[in-house]
């Protein structure tokens, strides 16, 4: 469990999700079946997920939603609260720093920086916008969001590291180097509408011709 | 090929950043250990997600990056344009808005409405801001992105619908109704925090305690 893939732990969020919302609903088991059909997935996917982090459910029964949901948090560091600062504010940062949801899962973002003297000083979502020359270890941060132009983000980076942070969360569209010791995790708006136009574009093959965007035949050539 | 899951579209859109990188390298051939490594999964996974479209690399040789990168292309709905429109001329409909990253893959986001008598007819981003209440079908909207409040969501949902768009991108962290024949994403910018509090969790528990955090052994319970 030391490592799995990033889609795993996507899953393990999606998961983590349904378990909250069933939660509330009142529900004490759940089905990997019913795990798997909120989630598009199918339930073998499901068992085999969860048991890779050593839970398993009972046959008939299921899984009990609160464990799971409480062992799930655990897993995904969502069990304590994480300080973290944003770099830019402009429309990006403005919109972290308003969205309160983030707080309610255990992620603090305290502070906001920017290089702009005519953003400095001024008060965005509640926080004083601070010049970016005082990011400093002293504040502690653990996580640093980068919402800054493409041509800032390296120089952000970089003193974001300086300041000690563990994991960076990039918005700016650009590849960044950083040290193996900090984690670091793209955004990438795009890859949400290709998901919406991979649906339309088979939606609409399925409607105007049915099959024409159908699984080929292999074509009996050794694999890569 | 009709369907394939989110997780899929999401890996197809992934291999399709690595194709474009590597076409801009040079190079014509590309293993599914090298479109494994950068993404982290195993080139087992690559052969099979790129096989259930009909594409077999050649042994020792591997993919032909162009080629692939146009099969892709073309799977993802992204060999043509889509119109689209935003709704919420806020900060996150701004940072949408300013992003010259959709329109280079197809996404144009050719209008943006608001509710707001202050915001209408203000320009953002170069483009004016229209009163929500004329969306309609004249403006041949195929994709609307609901940057509004939570409380206005799902009515801007039903207005988009009733506009005849035939995909809805919500970055509004509430669940939406839409028909069966409308294509729904949701955007929950939480998952991308906790993807990196996962890694954070796990680096950390790794380097104060080795094996810690390690696989548990079945505890031998039947499958649920």
């Amino acid at each position: 469990m030391s490592r799995i893939s990033e889609p795993s732990v996507r899953r393990l969020s999606h998961y983590y999700r349904v378990l909250e919302e069933v939660a509330a609903e009142g529900k004490r088991m759940i089905s990997s079946h019913l795990l798997a059909e909120r989630e598009g997935i199918t339930s073998a996917q499901v068992r085999k997920d969860l048991s890779s982090f050593g839970s398993f459910g009972r046959r008939g029964l299921g899984y009990h939603v609160e464990h799971l949901r409480d062992e799930i948090r655990a897993l995904l560091g969502l069990d304590r609260r994480w300080r973290a600062c944003v770099v830019g504010a402009g429309h990006i940062g403005a919109a972290l720093l308003g969205y309160r949801g983030f707080a309610d899962q255990g992620f603090d973002l305290v502070a906001v920086f920017d290089a702009d003297a005519d953003r400095i000083g001024r008060t965005l979502e509640g926080r004083v916008v601070r010049p970016v020359s005082q990011l400093s270890a002293k504040d502690g941060f653990e996580i640093g969001v980068i919402a800054t132009p493409v041509r800032a983000a390296q120089e952000v980076a970089d003193a974001l590291v300086a300041a000690g942070v563990q994991g960076i969360l990039n918005f700016a569209p650009r590849k960044l180097r950083v040290p193996d010791s900090v984690t670091l995790r793209a955004v990438d708006m795009t890859m949400e509408f290709e998901s919406l136009s991979y649906a339309l574009t088979h939606a609409r093959a399925g409607r105007l011709s049915a099959g024409r965007v159908r699984r080929r035949p292999p074509r009996g050539r050794p694999r890569a």
